[in-house]
């Protein structure tokens, strides 16, 4: 990729019949392979073993995932129905392979819901499944782009601090929380990146700084625990980072670390943003204590890259997210504008004028 | 090493003429290789590349440093003056070989304290100086084990999170944070140990985590990121870690995070200890502003474990500890007793009982 593109994560090759592929994101930034996703069994692997990650992204290989999940029901079954009872099974399946990020089950839903009632032949559900995600995907760029000018529109003086992947690689576009910060540095604003690494899977390391670094913006990557120590330095304006799920009240889920950082940045004072679309919130729970947290694999935190540093008879807690509450949050900024101060009322007016 | 037994990381083996030998800590949990020390410069490059790390084992090794340091000396030098300078030479490498942790140049400065002022010859300084090397070593047993009492009879009910490695790796004993778990847990009580992992060089995952599995003490490791998302849960009753440096005032020095690990325990209502010995305290400095902190190697974060997780062009910031402010620490537990509140007049107060 040469220098100054913008990195792409997911794109559907050909027309109706054709497959999806996705930017392995488990082998950046070492080695860019393109991963072809022909099946609905290679789609849930990669969303599980996250070669796409990131809420938006998520989605919209969900939402190509049910074109593939037509096609396979297409060569499989003999009968219409039989066929789209396969159709449905495989979507429930794509849905359900990532519990936190609401905007898979979101995409899944969607393109569905445009599937006509009747048991039309699978090769036109098919058709009109692949229109469904293209929109979708051509949505998400429009709301990266939305979503990048209201953010540098208020974001503050100094510093930005963020933590895991919010850009290009975990969206159709420019990304929730890094297309903020690209398009401040787009309006000729200039400050310093810092990005946490985001153990235990390193995609702040890995991710966010490769697109920061492809795009030419300096940027500089910490370990997690460093940030108190950064933002007690004073040199932090503001910290920036995305969701992956956010509760009426503003409540939002997001990668392990962002309620610690949240917290950090309160005691110094610093404004602590989310940047998120509106498929992000669950109007559906009242608050953060219902939005469920995945647990992954013990060896992602004992045998990080397959080197073993914990010793065998040692436990690992690995919650993949956690909760950060409203009132740690200064504004939660969306396609439709931005969310401040950060309470259910307030998410219900900015939503409403979708 | 068997289950149940105490590991040992720093042993002088012989006479006079003898040798340094230290576990290499860079090698565990998946190796355990003992390093032969028997020149200056091989000291050095075992402190600075922390395969002796932890403040009271650093200081250890320095001490039995500067008899290596008489023993080069003696072989390079002619005239008894000449290796004097030389051997006063080496010993201020050896304590400035790492610069936060004042137990090094404290070590190193008592044992070249105990050498006669006048030029006797380099034998005799030897054999003082490895007298006063293996007396640090024995006090420092018995440090750890006054620290274990003091802090076992004040430990809160509840599970017990910590950070870095505190234990008889880091010591000439059981530890220092480590040895207040130890006790508690010899004395019958039962709670849960969360180790973090400690990036960037994982000593919580692979040394705490190593030594408790050793003793048969059920641990569990987690990102360092994730300690607010636990503390969160509610389920810790408090925190307790090391410390490289304290000021006058109680403000503490410690591995990168324990800042931050404090901010989140003050927010949750959880207290935070400090385990450390009297040497540990640097009474010419008023307060933490004025601790030096090392900053290393940007590989140890874009590089873990040989394996690049930020590209190119990445710039990296790897301060290797932090000051916690003394009002974020509920009490720290010396050899001499518990300082709380952490206030100046009680660091002195209990200081002053030595």
């Amino acid at each position: 990729m040469a220098g100054g593109e913008v990195p792409v994560s997911v794109r559907w090759i050909g027309g109706a019949d054709g497959h999806l592929e996705l930017l392995d994101q488990t082998r950046l930034p070492g080695a860019i392979e393109w991963r072809e996703c022909r099946d609905v069994a290679s789609v849930i692997e990669a969303i599980r073993s996250l070669r796409v990650r990131g809420a938006p992204a998520i989605g919209i290989a969900g939402a190509y995932g049910v074109v593939v999940a037509a096609g396979e029901a297409l060569r499989a079954a003999q009968r219409p129905v039989e066929a789209r009872v396969r159709l449905l099974a495989s979507a429930e399946e794509i849905a359900a392979a990532r519990p936190t990020a609401v905007n898979l089950r979101w995409a899944v839903e969607r393109v569905l819901a445009t599937l006509p009632v009747a048991p039309a032949d699978i090769a036109t559900l098919r058709a009109t499944a692949l229109r469904e995600a293209v929109a979708i995907h051509e949505e998400d760029r429009r709301l990266c782009a939305a979503i990048g000018r209201h953010g540098a529109d208020i974001l503050p003086a100094g510093d930005v601090l963020t933590h895991c992947n919010t850009g290009a690689l975990a969206t159709g576009g420019d990304g929730t929380a890094l297309a903020v910060i690209t398009t401040a540095w787009a309006d000729g604003r200039r400050f310093g990146v810092w990005a946490d690494e985001t153990r235990p899977l390193f995609q702040g390391a890995r991710l966010t700084a490769w697109e920061l670094v492809e795009r030419g913006i300096p940027v500089t990557v910490l370990v997690d625990s460093a940030a108190g120590h950064l933002l007690a330095t004073g040199r932090i304006g503001s910290c920036i980072v995305g969701a992956d799920r956010i509760a009426a009240n503003g409540d939002t889920a997001n990668k392990i670390g962002t309620y610690a950082l949240a917290v950090l940045a309160a005691a110094h004072g610093v404004p602590f943003f989310v940047a998120a679309p509106s498929s992000t919130f669950d109007l559906t729970i009242a608050d953060g204590s219902a939005i469920p947290i995945e647990e992954r694999a013990a060896a992602e935190v004992t045998s990080p890259w397959g080197v073993t540093v914990a010793p065998a008879g040692a436990a690992a807690f690995n919650p993949a997210f956690d909760v950060t509450p409203a009132r740690l949050v200064r504004g939660i900024v969306t396609e439709r504008g931005v969310i401040a101060p950060v309470t259910a009322a307030e998410v219900g007016r900015v939503l409403g004028r979708g």
